[in-house]
């Protein structure tokens, strides 16, 4: 069955050009000389994740617990969980994980750690930490410099903990090529800095972990990084594309949705709408409209309610029909996948299964 | 259990405010002699949607396939898909639920009247529709005049179906009280125009839906009005908040989240992030910001990323520390909801429960 005739609004992912994704970043982290850690948040699925494993990554990245337990209940190993976890039911959860699993996580602060190792230890676990710093994205991490050794002797003594190193979040690193590569080397400056403070204090650092999809290709610009975790490069989607890190033909997601409106003037209406797509805005490029629509580029979607996706036909060639079906490539792809409860998967334009978003609504 | 206490980021409802807000919305429509049919969107619950019929709700809104089936599923009767249903696969499932419960389909174009047609003729349904009208939305729905008199009449011919009345989606009536009563004065005179044209043609109009919680208040203003659809009301949120259709402590759902990082100066960083609160943007009041920290009015929150929420603390007089407990209340509570497959009940700060969000992910 062709694909543009599922149920729609459906998910869909194309295999060939998933597959072509994986295998591009398998050989570019091989060539710059870093292990492939991927964040798992984009795909949420089992299939996906074993791709990666099958494919050469050194292990799987997740933000949250119930996503490590997802992963790691389907026997897949050596998960980060990027995301510093704070609470007692959550860090049990975690510690139960790891006496099964190898077992990383991430933090940056020392209330953090301690809980982190009252758990563990409770459980006679052991788990393995990296400290988190900022290389200018503002979010979570230390500054580069002492603290962060200091944190790493305060894990060092603490039971159940064992420090591996250190990781950040590269999500500075955005734009067009100059932009990223200009951006590329201020991180390198600030992980160079991190890592001197260790050096200065004589404490090996085993694991340097850092990354995005928009940085990966400037992974040999940073001096000691061991691993990267870009997620969105399994997909791909309209941010990656705008940042010239993709071409349309290497998005592997799309929305199939149906025109179910053309009633009002300069107006075709889609089923899908932000609990389809998600709302979220398109950060590079244009920096509006909430996808592409693959049949009607010069139909900007300029509106999202929840169900409905408004296209903004006034200045566009084509046609619109009630019952139409057109095709979406969504802005964000990581936030379109986590509306849906399955994908569908498609070989050469025909319908070929189905897979389970399994990891989705895990926020805990 | 204090509900602060519960594995964050979880979502809450507190009944008691649920309770007060489905009393005053029943009480409402009574006083403007309006039905209430409440579009259960907002909630997605079996449990909500069963006070809502208890305190007299006229049936039940919902917008795609799926979410019929979940209510009528559990026995609930008299519901409304406003939305234009198309393709086969959904339409054969409509049809299935036409031939148990009392169903109402809401389109504006004939080639959907037709296919709906179609699939109540092949299962020995009937299906009752409502022409959509268009009162200044610009999403779905006919101008007010003769053409939706015509597609009535086509709709009257078709087998399977049975015209019921008009459905128009009051979306444009928002911002301040003064301005929700201005625009709702220009509603009146669309409904009246729509109904003028029935008359003319000597075409009874038995149902009239139209509204949204923030025009519900100004029903009466509305000439022939039978019903509203109101959905936000039942839990309120920013939104409603800042148009001063509700206060703060109508906002009944809290999302409990816990603070994860303060290594960044000027920054707290909380386990909620897109994912847990929608990336829906405010569209009233400051229009910025993803939600209201209920404990730090005065600490906005500034980003989401997938999982973390960013708190501009830079002017905050609260001191913030890892591992403590925050409250938020978001901007879009429809949209935070469908985040979630679970939603915590609370009664007087405690922890009693947990309801399904049943209709969830429902988008076909």
């Amino acid at each position: 069955m062709d694909y543009r005739e599922l149920s729609t609004p459906a998910l869909t992912v194309d295999l060939d050009v998933l597959e072509r994704n994986l295998d591009r970043y398998a050989e570019l982290c091989r060539r710059q000389g870093v292990g492939l850690r991927p964040h798992t948040k984009t795909h949420k699925a089992l299939e996906v994740a074993r791709m990666q494993l099958e494919r050469g990554a050194v292990g799987l990245t997740v933000a949250k617990v119930g996503e490590a337990e997802v992963f790691a209940g389907a026997g897949l190993d050596d998960i980060l969980v990027a995301f510093p976890i704070f609470g007692g039911e959550k860090l049990r959860r975690l510690a139960d994980i790891a006496r099964q699993r190898r077992l990383l996580v991430a933090l940056d602060a020392e209330a953090t750690a301690q809980e982190l190792s009252r758990a563990a230890a409770a459980q006679g676990a052991t788990i393995g930490v990296l400290v988190e710093f900022d290389v200018g994205v503002r979010r979570c991490g230390l500054e580069p410099g002492p603290e962060l050794v200091r944190l790493a002797r305060t894990i060092e003594k603490l039971p159940g903990l064992k420090f591996r190193g250190l990781m950040s979040y590269f999500g500075n690193v955005w734009g067009t090529p100059e932009e990223r590569r200009a951006e590329a080397t201020r991180v390198a400056e600030r992980v160079e800095k991190a890592l001197a403070a260790f050096r200065a204090e004589n404490l090996a650092v085993e694991i340097v972990s850092g990354g995005s999809t928009p940085s990966a290709e400037f992974a040999h610009l940073i001096p000691g990084l061991t691993e990267i975790r870009p997620g969105t490069y399994v997909y791909n989607d309209l941010n990656t594309y705008y940042q010239g890190a993709c071409t349309l033909d290497d998005c592997a997601v799309r929305v199939v949705a149906t025109v179910v409106s053309t009633a009002v003037p300069g107006r075709a209406v889609i089923d899908a709408g932000s609990k389809t797509l998600s709302s979220d805005l398109l950060g590079s490029g244009p920096k509006s409209g909430y996808g592409y629509v693959v049949e009607a580029p010069d139909a900007p979607i300029v509106k999202l309610n929840e169900e409905h996706g408004l296209l903004d036909i006034t200045h566009s060639q084509h046609g619109f029909k009630v019952g139409e079906v057109v095709t979406v490539i969504p802005n964000h792809v990581c936030a379109a996948v986590n509306m849906h409860d399955e994908i569908f998967t498609v070989r050469k334009g025909e319908a070929a299964g189905c897979w389970r978003v399994a990891a989705r609504g895990k926020i805990r």
